[in-house]
């Protein structure tokens, strides 16, 4: 998708969020806004937001001089939900549809997401994984199971650390054997980067690689030759979380986006109100 | 106030809004939003947030030809809350304590807002009128009931035009010879002038001047000689909404701040939920 106008203070929101989070210096922080509204006034809006906000990402990495702000914060969400899977496991197994169970509980773990919100907190991600099973959810999960059984070859697209040990949970209900796990290539927000899936112990059930670049999505032309091959092989790409339905959204692929509905933009892109948990069939 | 820079945010927010109330066109919409972003990397963030508002909103008007996009919109709202008139005086007229209930309604119409809301609909403003009655108000209104009965001058600062009308419900119970009602000089958004006030037949009741400038708040320094003076003289200034309280918050003078808190650094500073209907004692 391009960017959308709507994007821009959206885009600016972020930057104000990450920048508050990586620095309490207020002459900083306030230089910090100021370039990132002049980065702002120049962006490609042909690109989609995840471009933009690598840039902002990286502008805010450059003048704090910290190239992974959010690494704590995404060690941390791992070892919460870490703690919390083997009861996960269990209520998984022993649900009348395990499959659907995790799902549910792959896109709950969506709301780990520092972009949309600066300030989650481990409370709201409990609370969503609770409520997961009776959310809203749109999508042709029929399709899904059928895609799923079909594929020689899935490429699993995963979206933020947190979220990518409820990916592990979901994944335990595909074949391994025949699963690829993709991470980003580079510290972007809070996203999943190899130590997050090796965190998660998904290196021990998938084949784990990474795409090559450090955007909050999926910006095929930037990423490695290598991912691009393992994209262009797959059967089939499951594609979590915004960031990435925002970047492959119109590819021409038989991709199923995985993600919660977190903004006007993805609504009226998805139409589907705010808040669903979608499952939307790209080739629908 | 200063600017917080959770305001750039919001304040971009604001210049996406108008700039799509004022033209479709694509291209245009793109050269605004660019030309805000740029204007923004140079606000005074030691000027409260309407002074930058203003800046965005003339830099809009004068780049699409439209000294006053809001006319139309303005004139509506007025119409919309007349016609409610007869029936909310009777409600007020009838009700046990009928300062208060007129009290409640003039903050009821500080959601006919459209710096904060792009998009206020006549729905959302009778349910507004509706629920004043209920809703959480936060204030000491003895002490405003004496200020009130004490003052030898009244000057009582509108917001939005629509509201304006429900300020002339709550002035009915106000002591008319001692009151002075003032509006913006000139078009700021949908804030109220003197064609709302005389539209609103405020100037068969009170005296109606306006502040002789065009931000959506009181900027004292740039407001008329003759305003200044009226606000200096004044026993007792009543303020409606958040752009006044915004620009005169910390001012050594004996006002009342009535307002419906609507965004995150306005709770901050009167340390009242969102959505509160705030009656603040500037003296306190």
């Amino acid at each position: 998708m391009k960017t959308f106008i709507e994007c821009i203070p959206c885009l600016i929101r972020q930057a104000v969020d990450t920048a508050k989070f990586v620095t309490e210096d207020t002459e900083l922080l306030q230089r910090i806004v100021k370039e990132c509204l002049i980065l702002a006034a120049d962006f490609d809006i042909s690109q989609p937001p995840p471009a933009s906000a690598r840039r902002i990402y990286r502008k805010i990495c450059e003048m704090t001089g910290n190239n992974d702000p959010y690494q704590e914060v995404k060690a941390r969400f791992n070892r919460m939900v870490l703690a919390m899977l083997p009861e996960l496991i269990r209520i998984v197994g022993s649900s009348g549809d395990p499959f659907m169970t995790a799902l549910r509980m792959a896109i709950a773990g969506n709301v780990i997401d520092f972009g949309v919100n600066g300030g989650v907190s481990e409370n709201a991600v409990k609370r969503a994984i609770e409520n997961s099973i009776q959310e809203p959810l749109s999508g042709d999960i029929s399709a899904l199971r059928i895609a799923v059984e079909r594929a020689g070859s899935i490429l699993y697209l995963a979206d933020n650390a947190g979220e990518i040990v409820l990916d592990r949970l979901f994944i335990g209900y595909l074949p391994a054997d025949r699963v690829t796990l993709a991470v980003r290539g580079g510290p972007a927000i809070n996203d999943a980067t190899l130590a997050d899936a090796y965190a998660a112990g998904l290196h021990e059930m998938v084949r784990v690689i990474d795409n090559g670049y450090d955007a909050p999505g999926t910006l095929l032309d930037q990423c490695s030759p290598e991912f691009q091959k393992v994209f262009a092989d797959a059967d089939l790409v499951i594609s979590k979380g915004q960031g990435n339905f925002e970047t492959l959204i119109g590819v021409d692929k038989n991709i199923f986006y995985l993600f919660k509905v977190k903004c006007a933009v993805a609504a009226m892109l998805s139409d589907l109100p705010l808040g669903t948990y979608a499952v939307v069939n790209g080739n629908a």
